[in-house]
């Protein structure tokens, strides 16, 4: 039995593995870029040593998350970190500093209480689309609208004011602005704390170590899957090195993002042309699912001048007392939502953005900054011009590292000047920006819902394949664990699984 | 068509209110306390003017409480705590302080992070009781052990050692010990935030007000409800002024445990005989329902001299290292969880205590302080003596007011003993304490579970009633809001309207 597997991130790699595993000796895995790991992706800072990872950094719901089951059960064994072993990892969950230009810090104010109305607006949700039938989706800004409407005689001006900003939180874990977000999906349930890794890399390795090597075949695009006369399977990869691959199973881990061009008629970069092509309930779930765009910025200092006090910083968007009275005056929610306040990138105060304090997780004295879309296509668009990334977050990143006990940046255009000039401030080393919306292998970040979305359609379709041959893995076709790296991993263990079953392989 | 209703609770009061407004003239409420409102019971200060709730204190669930809407709809309308008016509330969800009596202050401890450890306790609850199927009730301290120990190895020793203590804050909402406490029913969810009722005597008087007054008899206690042989209800009243009342209808809202003495035979205060005698699928209820022993004991100062940067503290339990070492070495869950450590009544540090700050709430300089079983029993049992209660405590009472920036008590007699002597000390003018697991037409505070019970047995026994003519209301006959102020409103008005339907009364 021959399978090919496209794409050699986490789900083509646990796939390759698991086929390995059961004896199966012939697997190419077509991976498009010139290197493995897909969206885990791990890169050197200024220093040559510190690294920092662009794509996934956690592992999500430890109380259930068997991909970190299995790294703790071979860190246990005592490998970590090295080539087979497992990557070392922090419970990083913290309790988060909440930074508003104008007034500072607003985390547990003991009047505004924001976190406290925070969680009651997620009950809200969570009796409006999961204890009442037939609650149209909204986005997320029209959901919190609704409960700032309906509740105004219970908040006090400052919390109708910050508390929607607080909430913009999840625009974080989704990767697109509160406008885009699907109200229905914005709250969702952790399954235990969250690990940050330290770095994925270490998994990447240990996974495609479980397999021959040479079955990888990196800056190989994938042009088409054919479905050949005898019930095979043909794999085309592009350009002028192309081949045509014949096999009997395929597993295609594309992003979503890269899949949905075959559903479209437009030649692209990364485009994969089906015969006979994607069946209706695949096309037709791409038009109930999206795709976010999470982005990451890793400001490098030369050492930590901030407080350690916590992981986890948010600086809110600006409010203005405008919006209070908008609220307070509103004679219906209609008249308080309509103002539709199209997504813009604006100024960096236009969004919440998060800042993980990796001082504290591990010393290394850099903030990972996570932003989303649009501001993430701006951002990344900028592509190498990291004079104008900094020009752009300064205002923000003053504001952070001054409320965190620092002095401001040393000056603005202190990028890669060299050696600290003196006094206390930091010294901004280096900028680091991820470029998953601009990178045509990924467009984008991991499945989004935007209003009206249903990621279950996408879910099912996907994982009942193109016909028993055709199969596909990754984050965009898995309940538990979507948007998730042990999502993808498990995703790609199914299929491997159901391949080997679908061929009667001996167990 | 006559009713009778048995007990002047919330429940009661509402379900002859409901029947007066739909047109019934004959109803009779018997209440076997000299005054009407049961477990809402509002008494007024050492001034003569402040007012606190020894009971029920907080209307839940304000996302969906109708008796919460009813109150905010009538204030709207101009009333307030006169007669027939809402009675005042405040929302007073708060940050939690956490006091430790050796390390003081461990909320939002930045290595600790006790809350988030805390969090992913309930969580581990959750996926052992909601995720899976057939996992064996415990009791809740044998979960967190169990948590503990499948866990250690993600937990600092503080983790070990100090989480627990704060997961017992559930104990102050159940009423009795984690030892005595089911862990299935540990968690439950909050629909939104809490509002602090100021107070509920103005509830149980615009409720009382909706009826005649003439219809409440109090002093009369029910010693036996029958049916007659052409298919009434005959109610005997207790004592040499008893009587016996013959109606269509009646409804029972003594609570739980006072019910429960129906299913024995030994003669007790406030037992009724039914006859016939209680179905057996509500005398099988009892075997799988407690009653659970909340106290209170308010502790009324001259003047407020702590901190208002929280309504909430809680005073952790003390705790050992030794007990990290035992969870360190243990070799199964089965020997780290053999210990039965019968709760006792011990020191005021071997219990987790709640003191809700009202100085933040409403300015009034007292902390309500909320106890658990067994220890209410012992404090309530003190009865009168203030001088004993304020000894017992004073210890955790100095801690509090320490911690939050405030001098120790005067003396630990300062009770009653009139005007401040100088300095900045508070001065201790009053103690008063609930009576609930003493009062015999009480028992005890409200239903709780202990391991392996089941509240649905009991909530579908009682709603169903004694057959069509004997029925049932009250906080522990009621799925939402169970143990909860509106649940026992809500109960009253099911009833109510049961009958009116039973009956065919006209809409």
């Amino acid at each position: 039995m021959k399978v090919v597997v496209v794409g050699a991130g986490i789900s083509g790699l646990k796939a390759a593995a698991t086929l390995y595993q059961r004896g199966v000796q012939e697997c190419v895995v077509l991976e498009a870029r010139s290197r493995i790991g897909g969206r885990l992706h791990s890169v050197t800072g200024y220093d040559g040593k510190r690294k920092y990872d662009l794509g996934a950094s956690w592992h999500h719901d430890t109380l259930r998350n068997d991909l970190f089951f299995e790294e703790c059960r071979i860190s246990a064994g005592g490998a970590g970190g090295t080539a087979g072993g497992a990557a070392p990892f922090a419970f990083d969950d913290d309790f988060m500093i909440l930074i508003d230009n104008r007034l500072g810090r607003l985390d547990r104010h003991p009047e505004m209480r924001l976190e406290i109305v925070d969680s009651e607006i997620s009950k809200f949700a969570d009796l409006e689309y999961h204890q009442k039938l037939g609650t149209r989706d909204t986005s997320f800004r029209d959901l919190v609208y609704k409960y700032l409407f309906e509740k105004r005689q219970f908040l006090t001006d400052n919390q109708i004011r910050y508390t929607p900003q607080l909430s913009r939180f999840l625009e974080l874990w989704h990767g697109i602005d509160w406008r885009l977000l699907s109200a229905r999906d914005t709250y969702f349930g952790h399954q235990g704390r969250n690990a940050f890794v330290m770095n994925f890399d270490a998994v990447v390795r240990r996974i495609s170590s479980g397999f021959p090597q040479e079955w990888i075949h990196c800056d190989s695009p994938v042009a088409a899957i054919s479905r050949t006369r005898d019930g095979k399977v043909q794999v085309r990869t592009q350009g002028p090195e192309g081949a045509d691959i014949e096999a009997d199973y395929c597993i295609v881990t594309v992003p979503q993002s890269v899949l949905q061009l075959s559903t479209e008629t437009m030649p692209a970069e990364g485009r994969i042309q089906f015969s006979p092509p994607l069946n209706t309930r695949i096309t037709g779930a791409f038009e109930r699912m999206h795709f976010g765009g999470l982005g990451k910025v890793i400001f490098e200092f030369d050492r930590t001048t901030w407080s350690l006090e916590s992981t986890k910083i948010l600086t809110l968007a600006q409010s203005s007392s405008e919006f209070v009275q908008r609220v307070r005056s509103a004679t219906s929610l209609e008249a308080l939502v309509e103002d539709p306040e199209t997504p813009q990138v604006g100024t960096c105060w236009d969004h919440p953005l998060y800042f993980v304090n990796l001082s504290k997780i591990d010393g290394t004295p850099s903030f990972m900054m996570i932003m989303q879309e649009p501001l993430t296509q701006y951002i990344e668009s900028l592509g190498g011009d990291k004079q104008r990334v900094v020009e752009y977050f300064r205002p923000v990143l003053d504001k952070v590292l001054t409320t965190l006990g620092s002095p401001p940046l040393q000056d603005a255009m202190a990028v890669d000047h060299g050696d600290d000039v003196g006094g206390f401030a930091p010294l901004l080393k280096n900028v680091i920006v991820s470029n998953w919306t601009q990178d045509e292998f990924s467009r984008g970040a991991y499945s989004a819902c935007h209003p009206g979305d249903d990621a279950l359609d996408m879910i099912v379709a996907l994982s009942d394949g193109q016909g028993p041959r055709i199969r596909f893995a990754g984050e965009h076709t898995v309940m538990d664990g979507a948007g998730c790296v042990y999502g993808a991993w498990e995703s790609g263990k199914r299929e491997a699984e159901f391949i080997l079953e679908d061929a009667n392989w001996p167990q």
